[in-house]
């Protein structure tokens, strides 16, 4: 599917950093941000710029914050080539005095993470942005949660009250099959008329990468993948096997496979994601994976039967 | 998407031969065969019924065989229910001379694997089956390296010579996507007026229940997973993404998680599947993942970038 179009975006070390507290250590920043470079991807997501009133430095690495200089460190003496540096301010967890003009910043794209319910402080985030000279991309979360009026209404007024580029179905549950994904893809384009849709998938159910698939296949233009699918709980849509599919000869696959051989693959002795039992049980009932990454940390994580009965009492079936 | 019509079949234990030569102790049989027809899951393989000549009984397990007091060995004190029992013969590895009349043997249903250009043999199975009383399907193997004319001429020889009840579509390699799954399915029921269509399909790229879910969308009616997606490669559909997707009340998904945690976890310190970047890369080439397969039994597992040049090299990228 080669359709010019289309921008990737690598979340690898914002979307990882939900695992560690955003606790990486710089020297693996910089693998990902040279092996995405050299890739071709669009854009490079190095973390959060969330406020230290609501995140203490204490408890959180440098990624949840991403002072300037921090990420000056990153970059410095790499070759970024034309991938663009984004990062992601939470709607309600995240002031506009944190962010620069951009002309002082490092930072090419701000993209604003929001529940439909936070959509008007979603909508001051990317105004701040959007005035201050960045791109801005607005990302719906949990979406699969939502779908009636007050999604329509957020959506009106995104396209009406910012210049954010693009519009993200998030499934932050894993909870979506392709027949929701067209369905919701059809219905922000139905609201954007100037602006492209987004999508960004969980792999709760193993349909991360399908479901982006879905996702362009309808028409998205914008779409996340972090390196080996690293991301919390089941993880997120691989960026090599996205790469794969969408077969633009820009995009080289061999970069992000050096990469997630030194960058990724050693994080595995201290972190765990990927395809679980509990993970694909909080997807199947459009659930946070909350519980599921308590219980994974639990010594019962194997007794997928006692933790089955536990969120199915609680939920329904 | 609940449909009545629709047939589910666990090949576990026989697809899962392919990793261990079919050596799995009796005892795991056994919870697994109580695990699906406790599930409620309309077929349960158990192995191969291939030919002692072809494979030596020294080197493989009793699964690759099937043999008849072996299968009773499996049943023998449990609950059977509603699940029918199934093996799997391969049109180029079996002989007719190796099944019974259908009323001497606890198997209702044999399924024939074969290639398309081992379609003649495979149909002298079939029919062998059919006319000895058992249900039968033809499962044509390698798929994504089929769609010429000879695959219209299989199907039509399929449709006209054999009474089996679904011609499968198997992703062997794990290597379509999405929209080449909706074009075989529809090309299948173009041939088969008075047959089902099935879909098996293989996770080298993390799309094996995305697969499964389209052709069903597409109306296939067989469909086939194993527990925690076990088997050759990165594995199949798992099982119990699939119950979930049914969503159909005479499945329990619980009876699925507690067969994972007593037959499946085990295996987990011998046998290794799921998704891993050399089985991404052959499934992406459209290749056997042979080579994957003894990559990641070598030293040099975690060196992707080594695995990328030496098959693209000999594939093309």
């Amino acid at each position: 599917m080669y359709r010019r179009e289309i921008k990737v975006v690598d979340c690898t070390i914002r979307d990882g950093g939900l695992i560690n507290d955003s606790k990486f250590p710089l020297e693996t920043v910089r693998q990902v941000y040279r092996a995405i470079c050299e890739s071709g991807v669009d854009y490079v997501e190095l973390g959060y710029r969330n406020s230290k009133e609501m995140f203490s430095p204490d408890d959180y690495g440098p990624w949840r914050f991403c002072d300037e200089e921090q990420l000056r460190q990153v970059v410095d003496g790499l070759d970024g080539g034309s991938t663009k540096i984004a990062v992601m301010q939470d709607a309600h967890k995240a002031v506009p005095e944190d962010v620069l003009p951009a002309d002082e910043s490092v930072v090419d794209m701000i993209r604003v993470a929001t529940y439909v319910k936070d959509v008007d402080k979603a909508i001051r985030l990317a105004r701040n942005a959007d005035e201050k000279g960045y791109e801005t991309t607005v990302n719906i979360m949990a979406i699969s949660r939502e779908g009636g009026p007050s999604l329509d209404e957020a959506l009106r007024q995104i396209e009406e009250e910012t210049e954010a580029k693009a519009v993200y179905v998030v499934d932050s549950y894993g909870a979506l099959y392709s027949e929701e994904v067209h369905f919701l893809v059809e219905k922000y384009q139905m609201h954007l008329k100037t602006k492209e849709v987004g999508g960004h998938f969980h792999n709760s159910q193993q349909l991360a990468f399908a479901n982006t698939i879905e996702s362009i296949i309808k028409g998205a233009n914008y779409v996340d993948g972090t390196l080996y699918g690293l991301g919390r709980g089941a993880g997120n849509c691989p960026l090599e096997l996205l790469l794969g599919f969408l077969k633009n000869p820009k995009f080289k696959i061999v970069s992000l496979l050096e990469g997630i051989s030194k960058a990724i693959l050693p994080l595995q002795k201290e972190l765990t994601w990927g395809y679980h039992i509990p993970y694909m049980v909080m997807g199947m009932l459009n659930q946070h994976p909350r519980e599921a990454m308590a219980w994974m940390a639990s010594d019962r994580r194997d007794d997928f039967l006692a933790f089955f009965k536990q969120v199915t009492e609680e939920y329904g079936e």
